[in-house]
Formats: C-alpha cells, structure tokens, sequence
C-alpha cells in the first residue's frame, strides 16, 4: 500500500506551449502522497533507424531508457494528430521499444491523458496509443480517463491549469494511477 | 482511362536494406503502362514540432510535399513496430498534413503494402495509417491487399525480389491503384 | 453530375427513440436534389451463424441484401457502445458481407455518422466502422465528419431534429455523399 | 499466489464445429493446477435492444452476467469477422457491459485468443475486442499473444487439438493467466 510511486511524465508535443506539457507540470504541483512526477523531454530523440542502432544507442536514447527504467510508472499526455499520437511521441517509444532493454517499457503502468486546444479531443490518439501498449507490454489504466478539450478556456496564458473541474479529474487521475501501480507492482 | 499515374512512393523505414524500401524498388520495375514511380527517402525530414513550423517549412518538409502534392497517387510501403506504423513514417506524414499547403496529401489516392521479416504481418501497421488516412482526407485503396512476411526468404542478398507470387500480387496492387487512382481523379 | 443517388438509410441502433433513426429520419426530409432516401430497420435480421446460414440466408437477410444490392450509396446513423459500433450493427452488416451476394456491400459509397446522448461522441464506434468497412470494400466518405453529441438537446421531445447547426451539418453529409456517391460510381 | 482461478470460457462463434469453440474445449483438458473453465454458449442472448433491457434482462442476459460475476477470469476465443469481433460476440458484451450488474465484466482479466481457417489470422478482431475492453473496464492480458490460423490443419476431424506446438502455446496462454488474475485479483 505504501510503494513509493515514480512517474515519468512524457507529453507527445514538442513546442515550448504545449498545452500536453503544461498538463504535466499541473500534475507535478497536485502530487497524492507516495508519488513523485519527472517529467521528461523527449526533443533530443532522433529518428528511429536501425543502422544507427546497430551502431550503439544514441546517448539521447540512453538517457531516456534508463529514465524509463528507473520509473515505476508511466504518466503519456498527448494531442492528437492525424487521429493519432504524434510521430514524434510514437517514435521516441518506437526506441525505447527495443532490445535489449526491453525491460525500460515491459510491465509498466501507465496513465494516458490528452489536451487539445478546439472542441475535438483526443480520444483516437489515447486508443492508437493503447494499441502500441500492448506489443510493449505496458498496462494501460482503465479508468477515470481524462481528455481536456478547449484547453485554450482550461489554461491561463501562463500555461497554469485553471479550471477547477479539470484539476479534480486530473488529480483523480494520479490517485488512480498510484492504486493502478502498487497493483500491478506487487507481483 | 489514358490518365497518366504518377505515384510517390515512400517506405516506412529508415534503414539502408529496408525491406520495404527493397518492394518499392521492385514496384518500380513492374510498373502498369501509364504508371511512374518515383521513390521518395524521409530520412532527411525532422521531427515535428509547431514552433519550428512557425518559422516556416524547413528545406526537407518544403520538399516532400512539392512532390507529394506532383504526384497522383501515392505508394507506402510500411513496417510494423509496436502494432503500428514506425513513428517516422507517421512523423513525415503529421508535417505534410499541415496547412497551408493540405493538398499534399487531400484527396490522394493511396495503397498500402507491407514487408516483414518473420512470420508476423504488418495487418496492424496498415490500418494504423488507413486510420490517420481519413483525417488526412487521402483515400486509401482497398483491394487488393498486400503483407509480405517471411521477408528475408522472399528478396534475395541483393534485396531483389525474387518470389514469384509476391511480384504477381505487388504487380495487382499496382495495377489496382492506376485503376483506383483514375477513378477518384475524375472528379 | 446526375445520376441519381439512392440512399439507404442504417441505425445502429434497435430502441424505437433513438436519436440515430431520429437523425436518418431528418436527413430524409433534406434531401439534396437527385436523392432518395430509405430507412432500413435491421431488427429482424438475426444473430449470424454460419449453420444457419448453409441452409440458405433468413427472410430478413435476404431482404437486407436485397436493399442493399439496390441502393447505390449507404448512409449508417450509429451510437457508440464499449468505444465501437453496437452488436447488432456488425451482426447486420457481418449477415450482409457474406457470399455469394458481395455484391451488397461491395463498392458501396458510405456516409457515417453518429449521435449520443450526453458528452461523449462516436468517434471509435465511427472509426471501428471503418475498418470493418475495409474488408467488406466499402468506401466511407471521410469529410465533413458528424457527431451528434448532447443528442437530448439538439432533438426535440418528437425526436425531430431541431438544432440549426446540426442540421445545416447533417445537408452538408448529404450533399458530400451525394458528390461521392457520383465520383465512385461513375466506374 | 494460491487463490482459485475460475475461467469463463466464451467463444465468438456460434456455428457448431467452430475451431474457436474447440479451442475452448481444448483449453478445458489441459488446466493447470488451481484454474477451472467453464465454456459459455452465447446463442441465446438476443440481439441487444435497450426498449427490452428497460423491462428487465431476458433470462439468457441475467444468466450470462450471473456467469460472468462468478468467475474471476476470462478466456475470450474469437474469429475475426470483417476485421473485427463478430457481431455476434459483441453484442452479448454489450449487454453484460450495461448496469445495474457492471460488476459482470468490469475488472475481470482477459486472456484472448483466436482461430481462423486459412492463412489469415485474427489480430485484428482482437485489437477490436481490446479496445471494446478499455471502457468495459476489463484487463487483457499482453503476452502470450496466440492466433490459431490453418486452424483446418491444427484440429482434427473431431476438432481435437491435436498440433503439439499450438497445444504448447495454449498451455502457456492458460498458466500466464493464472498468473495475470492472481496478480490482478489481489487487490
């Protein structure tokens, strides 16, 4: 009951105003007991190639397996491009997917939320996400799901999130995600 | 009926023995009368990211759509990591789907094929990208299909294709997208 | 530019106050010029079972292809139930997709759309859809897209749609199909 | 690590000589130590109609969810129909997903399996049933994953499992579910 929880936190935006990012730093200041939050920046993740692999991990990708490794817990806010995650997020896991540390993604729990800015949410992206969560072997919480549309209305210019309703469910989220953890954690 | 077809044919995967880029080859040497293909390489195209885009289409995405919006039709040929497209393929693709220029890819007819070594297809990573084809507004084909698992007995060391009921099927894909293509094209 | 385009109508949906047959009923009533609609209700058309099936297709199922041998274009209404189309749907359009009568779905020009009661849209009922659509040739029309969320408040107590904007959206579908109906067939 | 695993065993298909149903009944001879399965026959669920469910569930649907509460365990067995679950399956998950009784399938571990005659397999029903699962609140299993495709040559003419490596495979499916519901079920 009481395992600490560390959650790496991954937002699928790249820009600096990424509301996905500012979802992440909301989380970091609204913490349960128990849990911790890094949030991490996947921008120095190249292309995926397999050539460059074969030549050695790029210190980037290096860094980001033993991040995730050090983890016991998984926090992915993404928008949604295309009716799906981002390239960029697909590829940094595309990475981190691979032999021989597989262990930096398999069996991890994970909480998937999204921001969008406009009505539409991100509902397809959290599904095409959980698709790739099963080849990688991470355990895609249920429920409460969390999608924040109009996140222009939910955010202040400083990227604060504002809204009181969408900070309830978000923290409902977190709380969720640590129960989600010890469960899956106590093997 | 006599419309020329000109398609861009682009692989899924960044390494040089890419299979996939090895059946886009062998596409371009079977090519139906009234067809060209012309082999596009996504290697040079960044991650995405919109504050970049703010300042305008780095060389490589100004590029890439220039010929996706010359061509007619387009050939994608993908891998399947993590039960979807490789997330450079959907990176390439979430930077030609930006406005302005979202003729580069609307209204595009497309057929998707997809190498493998092993026993395991690429079923998932087609639909993956069928999925954001439709948000895309490009319109993907849907007969016939084409997965070719079991790669590496199927393409010799040089990476020819050398098996002859992949060349008759990869033949009727392409026969099937001039058709497709001509059809859709006559608006 | 004129042939005439002959809808026919599909609610995923069996309860006689659904909003999906509500809305079917309200594209009928503003139907673009060159036209038809008919509403098809799928209720008699039993569970599938191929044991059955061999001893020659049902009544209902006979009369199911029937209509959709001679309807050159489909238009399905559907809720979303557990993030994908309801049962009874697939069941309907599994009956329909079988031999020898191909024919019934095949080639099919297709509009999807969907209303729910509440927040949530159809977005994964729609898109699940889609890819059953792949299989059973079908082409789904990908713009515009509708969803009719909070249905309760754009339909009236009579079930007749009465939300300005959700009607001009539900004309819009119809004309898009009726232009699409018309590019695809015109083989 | 001892608790009981009982197993509801349901296949998608409701033919009599389904390779899914015999799947099921090849699972029931090869349990390991400490797990049960029952095999569901969902033939007389009826196709799903909230005008019915609101007075009251017919006696197949309080049977079928009073199975499902009583097992701690799913074993899913499906065809892939379309590209996705029959309609048939779906439609008695969508009543047993309906309150009051959410109890019936929320959080239940899920194995899932598929066979298919010919070469095609059944991934992408399974992604189907995946997906529908997220908002039914059950808990797939990742790993093992096992499709049965040739199914014709693996069963024999009484449809007895008689290919060894399959059996194995099975095996393995049956013993990580054990495992995956004692590590889920401890709460």
């Amino acid at each position: 009951m009481t395992e600490h929880v560390h959650v790496l936190g991954i937002a699928g935006s790249l820009r600096q105003k990424s509301y996905n990012k500012a979802a992440l730093r909301a989380a970091a200041e609204m913490l349960p007991e128990g849990m911790t939050l890094d949030i991490y920046d996947i921008a120095p993740i190249p292309l995926f190639n397999a050539d460059v692999e074969a030549q050695g991990d790029p210190e980037p990708v290096r860094d980001f397996k033993a991040r995730l490794a050090a983890a016991n817990a998984l926090l992915i806010a993404t928008p949604e491009y295309n009716y799906s995650m981002p390239g960029v997020l697909k590829n940094a896991l595309d990475w981190a997917s691979r032999p021989p540390a597989t262990t930096a993604l398999g069996e991890k729990p994970l909480a998937i939320i999204g921001a969008s800015g406009g009505p539409w949410g991100t509902a397809r992206a959290q599904l095409a996400l959980r698709q790739s969560a099963v080849f990688m072997n991470m355990h895609p919480m249920n429920k409460p799901p969390l999608q924040i549309p109009h996140a222009e209305a939910k955010f202040n210019a400083d990227l604060k999130l504002t809204d009181e309703i969408t900070r309830q469910h978000l923290h409902a989220v977190l709380v969720a995600l640590a129960a989600w953890a010890r469960r899956l954690n106590r093997i």
